[in-house]
């Protein structure tokens, strides 16, 4: 029998909580100080938490794989991102709010720069213009009209949009726009399958329709398209888990990953400070919180092992609140690793502090990459942690007799 | 290719013999003293043993799953518990040895009280009367007759019975008769598919009839039906590993299980002491032996944390005589925790003491949890355990040219 399948059989309620603190990237490598990011990062309160805890590694997707943030989520979630698989273009669209029907197709647009004489691309980003600009380029384009499908354009952050064609017989099985380098061309859309020739026709027909608008902007005088997709329908939280659950993020791509699975996503304002007064606020309302903080793997991916130290230092502070609240289970961990050595995301197992009474505790004393090693939870998987957590939580009944 | 399909082409023989000793729910969590009820126990022949042997921590089904006794066993067997289900009423037939056709369905029968005037149920164990008593409820419930079906009906021990119908056409696709809790009606038995639908009928018959000849019994005037199934129909340890292989153990249930496996099921009394009695007498005539201590288990269930500590001690006492009796692998571990702290089956890993000729020693001093923690096998999964075994004692081929 499958996980979730054991999951929707086994789930039983309890009046337990339990909270999902996701540091996105949070896994690094250690600079010249012979630290990772965690490590060098003055963290008392996880490390008094950790001796009372449960700790170890754990591979976001398999080893040597590294995870997209849409996969890396879906295995913090329990879903196992190799069989469950989501389009970027769904998640922008589900971030801003946007709920897509089965049969709509998302992508995700990126405004870009092209030269002017040659049509190829200079700035795969725009100049990364602010929002409003975005905004502004969004409402010229929402002009645009096809026979045969509805459409709907939004602005999601800086240089990038949301865009949804919905109508009968789409299908996703389709390429992207975006050449990956300056000095290319944007590509058209191509069908992978007969079944989406009709759905590609759709978006290179937009897709002409806004270059000419776009013609005379600058410097977002392009645009290119992404991930177009279906929204995959995977069961939700409640059907797999029993769980009412909810979504404490600042960002558009993780409330997006959090509705995918029927999570209630709260408005938990700009940052960390926010997100903690939010979940103060609707304690009782809920028995399962997942937890972002962005700003670990933004540094990251910056190569600022400092400013991930620092955002690692200001969720450390929060704990004690967290703790205040009396929540059965507490699990700390990332969606991936971003080593500020990488200046990305990459394959590298998560540490991961495991909080709950019935766990049997291990000798680790610090929490951190190499500390965990020795961890009692060895070497899993993220997939494994929810498991892990209904069990902690009195939420999962005896498998046969 | 499959574990039990690898096992099936690599198995050789060698005249090498193997020890299982499953101490049911031997996994603990600390109590005051920071110690599991192992590591609280003085075991200085496991201590021992455990240091000229490799050492780890096992996962009986999947993390965070709380195997029942069936499923446990079953990993300990090197069978998925995922892959392969077996229904309670076949354990139990199976436990106080009757042996099942393909077409006979078992049922686990409990003894229960109802409230005269309304038929709810009052006590779910009709106050967990003696196995004698018992047996004279199941002699005048002998008498039924049903057309279509043979019919055999066992006492098992305290209030329950097992009860076996045998006929055409019979399928195991049927609710249960015990509403799982007082102060509700005992439920009909209904085919959750249309080919049960006979089934059910038979069973309806059975419970109507079982209900008039009880009526006036104290305090045993009503039954419920549970876990109505058919032999699941196991490869067998001879098919599957080329293993002449027996059982010791003192409770129907394990008996059942092994039996399951096709195991010789040995008469081995009620202790640990007549139990390595068994093991001597018939240590030239088997090559695996499944050694089943049931106490650890029950202790656990009590939430006696002293008295699973005692049992863990018995335990020990008896390692010199297996020992020379010369096993060329024992393996030591639990099909999954009982925690006194939980008094219940828990998901925790086992510890697993591996000692044979060939093993890679690690540096594990104790025989605990969380020494095991440090252990050479790691984190493995029970299913790993039988191959490990088979290895260790020579008994299987390599793999490919």
């Amino acid at each position: 029998m499958k996980q979730l399948e054991l999951m929707k059989d086994l789930h039983v309620s309890s009046d337990k909580k339990i909270v999902m603190l996701v540091m996105d990237g949070l896994g690094g490598l250690p600079n010249e100080s012979g630290l990772t990011e965690l490590e060098a990062a003055s963290t008392p309160n996880m490390d008094n938490l950790c001796r009372v805890s449960i700790n170890g590694l754990s591979t976001p997707i398999a080893p040597g794989i590294t995870p997209g943030s849409g996969p890396g989520h879906l295995g913090v979630f329990g879903y196992d991102p190799l069989e469950y698989e989501i389009g970027r273009g769904v998640l922008e669209a589900l971030g801003i709010g946007l709920s897509l029907k089965p049969t709509s197709l998302a992508a995700r647009g990126n405004f870009c720069t092209l030269d002017k004489e040659t049509g190829v691309i200079t700035d795969r980003r725009a100049g990364r213009i602010p929002t409003e600009k975005c905004a502004e380029l969004v409402e010229k384009l929402s002009s645009i009209r096809i026979e045969g499908v509805d459409i709907i354009i939004r602005p999601v952050k800086d240089y990038r949009f949301a865009l949804v064609l919905d109508g009968e017989g789409l299908s996703g099985e389709l390429t992207e726009t975006d050449p990956q380098r300056v000095g290319a061309k944007p590509l058209p859309v191509k069908a992978l399958k007969p079944a989406a020739e009709k759905s590609a026709k759709y978006f290179n027909e937009w897709l002409a329709k806004a270059f000419e608008i776009l013609k005379n902007e600058s410097p977002a005088n392009g645009c290119t398209l992404r991930g177009i997709a279906k929204d995959p329908g995977l069961p939700s939280y409640a059907e797999i888990y029993g769980l009412k659950s909810c979504a404490i993020a600042t960002y558009p791509m993780y409330k997006g990953l959090a509705r995918l699975v029927g999570m209630d996503v709260l408005d938990a304002g700009d940052t960390i400070a926010t997100e903690i007064e939010t979940l103060k606020k609707i304690w009782d309302k809920y028995e399962f919180f997942f937890f972002h903080v962005k700003k670990t793997d933004s540094a990251g991916e910056d190569g600022n092992f400092d400013a991930k130290v620092k955002v690692i230092e200001e969720t450390d502070a929060i704990i004690p609140d967290i703790m205040k609240l009396g929540p059965d289970v507490l699990i700390i961990t990332g969606d991936h690793s971003t080593p500020a050595a990488m200046k990305s995301h990459s394959w590298h197992e998560l540490p991961v502090l495991f909080y709950a009474k019935n766990v049997r505790k291990d000798l680790v004393e610090t929490f951190g990459e190499t500390a965990c090693i020795q961890g009692g939870l060895g070497h899993i998987r993220h997939v494994d942690l929810m498991p892990l957590a209904m069990a902690h939580a009195d939420k999962l009944t005896k498998y046969g007799a």
